[in-house]
């Protein structure tokens, strides 16, 4: 019982106050601004069960991402015929950007990464063990991998257009309609016939 | 003869060295890094030169990127037969930030409008009037404009990819083949079916 009190390494809570510490000053601060130091003033531990929970401040910061990105939310839409993927990807990929949960830490976590190389780093590892790979794995088709990167390619743009730079009128466009404008490409990225052939005789 | 001679108002060759030292100040200290007094310093002049010729940070901050950015090269390729607009497009696109001088100063432009809302401020104004517009007024569809932006969303999203994150093998395939890749899909968002009716009607 004595177990369950206080701020301990083991503590499962301790590590999840740190975490949230974390994501809280890597969204406010970026990557550059947060210390082991700071986050561990705001858990109200001390560094070294920081570093005892994480290891390092990369560590942390791709614990936090995890616990930020609804990257599971987005490989759900996998599911279902694959006629269909481009389409369900992209409304559930609008939904989370439109979430007031999920949104706003999506923006912040895409900012931190276009301003800081490290954080661009270990955020493009996470997408593409995390959904990238689910994705391509799902897919019947040749190239599933590049495949997957240009659908990718689309769907950071216009997040970065839509929900970062919020450009009219494709901000205020109704998600529907965005949908219906941007899912055909998707889909054609993905199972459509791309003339890749030669990407894996010539990769330059 | 004597006008001709050192570096005073009026000298369009002082304006020229003002607007170099700006430029590789915006580049490589980004927006928050450059100051008038380090850009003057740079060029040789008096601060108050650089604000008798560009009036404000802001103002010489546009200069720059209007002198960095080569629009007008992507511009260019909007003359031909509208049925081959999306690949001409792709195609220049492409070959500019692969080109050895413009290349990199797009990076460094589109970096420090991730890193400066300020910045992606002024990129927008001028993506907007400069290119943007011009896209727009060629194409003979209806939502010219909302056509331009999605299309606009494919192009960032493919070089924040390709040439900023450089994610394999897509920042590797040969560029013929990421043109036979993505310029179908930017051809429909600029003259095809986009379902895009209601957008006037419900622009929410």
């Amino acid at each position: 019982m004595a177990e369950e009190r206080g701020r301990r390494p083991g503590n499962p809570q301790t590590r999840e106050s740190i975490l949230e510490a974390a994501i809280e000053s890597f969204v406010t601060e970026g990557y550059g601004g947060t210390t082991i130091r700071a986050v561990a003033r705001t858990a109200g531990v001390d560094p070294a069960l920081v570093m005892h929970f994480f290891g390092s401040k990369d560590k942390l910061f791709e614990a936090a991402i995890n616990g930020t990105m609804p990257v599971a939310l987005l490989v759900e839409a996998i599911d279902g015929d694959e006629e269909h993927l481009g389409e369900r990807l992209v409304r559930r990929y609008l939904g989370l950007w439109e979430d007031p949960v999920h949104g706003p830490k999506l923006a912040a976590v895409v900012r931190s990464a276009a301003a800081t190389p490290a954080t661009a780093e270990l955020l493009k590892e996470l997408m593409t063990r995390e959904l990238l790979g689910p994705v391509a794995r799902s897919l019947s088709h040749d190239h599933a991998h590049i495949r997957g990167l240009l659908a990718a390619s689309q769907l950071l743009g216009l997040a970065a257009m839509r929900y970062l730079l919020k450009i009219e009128p494709l901000a205020s466009l109704p998600a529907d309609l965005v949908v219906a404008a941007v899912a055909p490409g998707i889909q054609r990225y993905l199972t459509g016939t791309l003339s890749l052939a030669e990407a894996t005789v010539v990769p330059r």
